[in-house]
């Protein structure tokens, strides 16, 4: 048990064995990188509305900062004819943490940024030479539109070794500006591919179709349907494109 | 509650924080485009039958145009054996609405197109500067074939920055001819590459092989079975290449 | 209901609207290519423990020949102490009918091909102006070995269009020699391949790992198991690399 | 039954009608080689624990050694909560054994390499002439740690025809170096590829966030949460980028 109380996370135990990659192409370029992917220990989860979750992560641990990914599920609602439908799509939760230190990196500073299923499309179809940018205003739509400015880029970083993650947030109400920096390799990038591509359907709820006895997270209070706006004759009238 | 009816479809809320996307590639061009990605606010679909239903899709929303592609199961019957097996394939819908104002789409003038399982094929393998066309006859091998003609032509943008989705519809009887444009961005067709690798086996019903009890959409009135028409003795006899 | 006997199979409905696809690309070639894809039509399976059967496949109708493609599930045997292994991988069915006419293919000379999978393993890499060559004797380690000798040819049709399908089957012992040749085009060997990716894992049993309360084809007499070849106790010391 | 004990494990019978595959490229090389892929027949696993296990794999047999894959699943720790984390992931388990003779492998010598996640993407994205080494210290942390090395080189074997994987293991207590050395054929290579896809987000738990009722392997004495470490509030304060 430990007694001290620490605002930093401290990495305490390896899951991986592995001591170090290299990986190198026959194109000159020898490409050596020391990465340690290691379990993030997650604080304990609140318990209220959470009990029967799941919490999956991945997180690369670099010297300057850490990134980790989470995917959040979609929410459905159910209509009164039973049927269900999205009722928000899930994303991909990207937290960056700065380092304070060797294997140290502060919690509190984190940074979160939640890539919509379009933007793991284009992160995805990315070319080893390619680059992308991402805006995203955390209070769009809201009286506070405008005060808290996120941009995440992200840069080849050479050799056809992997990308840059950069993540900057200003914000204009407290007049700081933070920028986290972490360096993923291509092994790395390819583990976030091959989740995305796992990911993309599920967070569309599409694994639903044809699995619709699952369990999954209804909004109980939706918003009014919207019959009102609508002429509910069109949507019924048969599809002559594909009459079920 | 909104009382005025209407007959276009308002996004009135934007489910992703999703500002605008850039990205660019070294050699050359800057791809700037400015893509709003939204669900569709869809209207109550009809209870008699849907019980039990899901509803999932995924939207591109344009300036001149919507594109909206919502995946359909196959259906299975049950032969007297006991056994399942597919009646009809599935199919992934795209659905084309013209725009008719800023975020403003027009429902009634929606225009579908059910993609087979090959034409899926089609444009998974499409290279970045091919392009690919696609006609159907929605009444074809009915009195009515050849009234309704459509095309869909998927064309390069240019600079390896996605695809042109361009639908048209010719009615002969009704003699109207429409035409809806969507541009998709290299991000956006990624996004449909990688739900079409995940749709397609289950939309052939190949899902089921390995979940069999999972409960599927099940004809009731199958076409009778086709043994006057075969030897049974044939596929019953044992095949010396996989002999179970 | 059809009173004559007939040893054809006559496809009479097609399960899709496509009238034909054309895929070009801008290097010069136009690639235009009428294809069909119907479902088969399968007889009656057999109703002796073949209850619960799920039957998915997916046909290609060219005009010389009709490939048909069928996953055929692993075999599962369980040990003594409960835990279940792979009895037998499974496959990827291939079967060939001959063309009789326009839209008839002659079920009684089907010929079939089990791709194992590194078969498959062979078919998803294949790269767009490779070809692959598999040899399989289906009566290889008894004593009918050698009798009949079946060869599966892939060869490139040229311009990145796909891949021409042969199978030849010698037949010693009647003297017959029988060659059936389907063309794949680009995007039906697209569909091949996705759907090779997503069986692949399923075919080895692999998700069973994941699933392990999914019924499964169990054999219920299996092999003695290998006690008497081992010393168990190599295999149950513990792991150094992986202690669990 | 068979009476003689044996340390060596025969293969008995081929899984597969596989008599030998060739690839050719139309740049000039052929490639020939034969491969025989064949399930291992595994002794009879603990029962202790085990019950309900599932045990899958694939197997490639060469002249000089075979190369076993097997998957671990992930573990998962019940929070009080009532929630579920994942405690460790799972890893890609690669057995190497060295051939004493035709068909014959010593399993007594076999050499186990846990592939982690990041190498797994490193696997996947591996160009076809570019190279892969790993190093793993199975003592890592532990006060034996530096006594055993182990490290897995992958190596192009040329004429973009798979890759040689070799396995060294320096013990410098017993002062023994061993070396086993598999080539892997290109199609096999796209089998581990394949599989490795399918296997990457399950061995991360990823699945279960989309089927939580699942059983899975669940530590019961999980280490102690880590509260004294972190302010629960700052977890629990909403996120402004994803307020669920």
């Amino acid at each position: 048990m430990m007694k001290k109380f620490s605002q930093f996370l401290t990495v305490r135990r390896p899951s991986e064995l592995l001591l170090s990659g290299k990986v190198s192409n026959p194109h000159g370029a020898l490409l050596s990188r020391s990465f340690v992917s290691q379990a993030v220990a997650r604080p304990n989860p609140a318990s209220d509305g959470d009990s029967g979750k799941v919490f999956v992560d991945y997180t690369i641990f670099k010297g300057k900062g850490a990134l980790n990914m989470s995917p959040i599920p979609p929410k459905f609602s159910q209509l009164q004819s039973g049927c269900m439908k999205v009722d928000r799509k899930g994303a991909m939760m990207l937290n960056f943490f700065p380092a304070v230190g060797p294997k140290k990196y502060d919690w509190q500073k984190k940074q979160g940024f939640a890539l919509s299923v379009t933007e793991m499309g284009s992160l995805i179809s990315l070319g080893p030479s390619e680059s992308a940018e991402f805006f995203h205003d955390p209070s769009m739509q809201s009286s506070n539109a405008g005060q808290v400015r996120k941009k995440l880029s992200v840069q080849p970083l050479g050799n056809g070794g992997g990308f840059s993650f950069s993540l900057n947030v200003n914000n204009s109400v407290s007049k700081t500006s933070d920028q986290i920096y972490v360096p993923v390799s291509k092994a790395e990038f390819e583990v976030m591919r091959s989740s995305f591509n796992y990911i993309l359907p599920r967070i569309m709820g599409w694994d639903r179709l044809f699995n619709p006895q699952l369990p999954a997270s209804v909004n109980m209070n939706p918003e009014p349907e919207m019959e009102p706006e609508m002429e509910p004759g069109m949507l019924l009238s048969p599809d002559p494109e594909w009459d079920r």
